[in-house]
């Protein structure tokens, strides 16, 4: 196991920037922080390229003899991990092109929140849902906050960040999929069913809901009722409960 | 108005006090910041105290005469407010017993993420949930980062932290309330249906669970299915899906 000590080494330097957006995008590298994290890593088939131990960890180190290892000092991998107190492991991950098919999907259309980008892609993956579509204003998909809230259905989900989100829905819409927008004073989302359809479920920006050109676009336009005195859910909410309840109309849960 | 300049004025530090539990369990008092909170705090029948607004606040000061209102230096209300940029004005509101009663109860059990309860506060809101009841080692539901979440429904939905949650459990079985503890390997969530039954939806804590006491209390025991990777839900979430799909099967939204 190769040991690495300076702040100032270039493979430091390298991991740590890929707290940036840009230098995950030009190098296709994210990072994955924690003992469980790292362990879903290795068998995700994402291909792992690096994995980063503190002096100080004590568990025994996932075996996997294929990639470089490397012993750091605490303050080392601190500086590398977005964590406050990482957990002593870390690993550099190769990002993974994961084509999204199939017949139930959500797509994110300008979503502000990483945490509700993560939340939404862990609870489709628990609800079954094919894949995940986000529009390229979306809180980076390799971004620390969205990766921890995903609590590592990233490596189960296939995700797509298309080059112009209408462009995709469009051409799904083509390929004959239900395009349903989420907003205020549409259809009422409980009375409505796609039947044997292939659909898309639409979540829009927390304050501004779904844009007008993806809203044009839409084969239906669905409304979650509200009750009580709210006037609005979390979006991750509301996808929770949508995306829950078409998967039980489109193949009930046993 | 009265004009407040110093921070060591003790009305100032007491308001400021106000971001302590303790302080807040004394004086039956809590804050609630930023111009839609403030509003809705006005129009929600819970007592205002005082207001303060900043000398900065250009927009229209709500006009409610029995109030008294306090002019401060922008400086000054930042100190009092947990939010990091303060919109500029804020309320010291009165705490309200609001008994929990109904047929449609939410309880939470040892929850740890202020941001769980007050979504589930405000989720449970819109579902048209009569209540929720929170075990005493739950995040404070006056504290700001719960208020935040809730949006505005802390106002709407009737709260109560009962000294001791299985007690008030116990007595809502003995009034014929099914209790339904969220657990995993019970019975499948989608195949039950309380039919008109009166009942209390329970979530556990994020890590471990319904505790061992409210579970044997349980008149069921129910489990949301999960497919694809995920080993589970984020709390809120699973609590959202539950109570929207046990509403519309108690009393189906049009």
């Amino acid at each position: 196991m190769e040991k690495l000590t300076s702040l100032k080494n270039p493979k430091i330097q390298f991991w740590r920037s890929l707290h940036e957006k840009k230098a995950r995008d030009e190098s296709h590298c994210f990072l994955v922080e924690g003992t469980r994290s790292v362990q879903d890593a290795l068998h995700s088939g994402f291909q792992m390229e690096a994995l980063l131990i503190s002096e100080e960890y004590t568990l025994p180190i996932p075996a996997e003899n294929t990639v470089p290892e490397y012993l750091v000092p605490a303050h080392v991998l601190a500086s590398v991990c977005d964590t406050k107190t990482p957990q002593g492991i870390c690993a550099v991950m190769r990002q993974k092109l994961q084509p999204v098919t199939g017949p139930h999907l959500v797509a994110l259309d300008s979503l502000q929140d990483p945490g509700n980008v993560g939340t939404i892609l862990r609870t489709a993956d628990a609800a079954g849902l094919d894949g995940i579509l986000l529009s390229r204003n979306c809180p980076d998909l390799y971004s620390p906050k969205v990766l921890r809230a995903t609590m590592g259905s990233i490596f189960h989900l296939p995700a797509e960040t298309p080059s112009h989100l209408p462009d995709r829905l469009r051409a799904l819409r083509a390929e004959g999929y239900m395009l349903l927008s989420t907003e205020l004073g549409g259809e009422p989302f409980f009375s409505f069913s796609p039947g044997n359809s292939k659909w898309c479920l639409i979540i829009g920006n927390e304050g501004n809901g779904v844009s007008g050109e993806v809203r044009a676009l839409a084969t239906h336009h669905l409304t979650l009722p509200m009750r009580g005195g709210a006037e609005s859910l979390n979006a991750s909410i509301a996808a929770g409960i949508m995306m829950y309840v078409l998967m039980q109309k489109a193949s009930p849960f046993i």
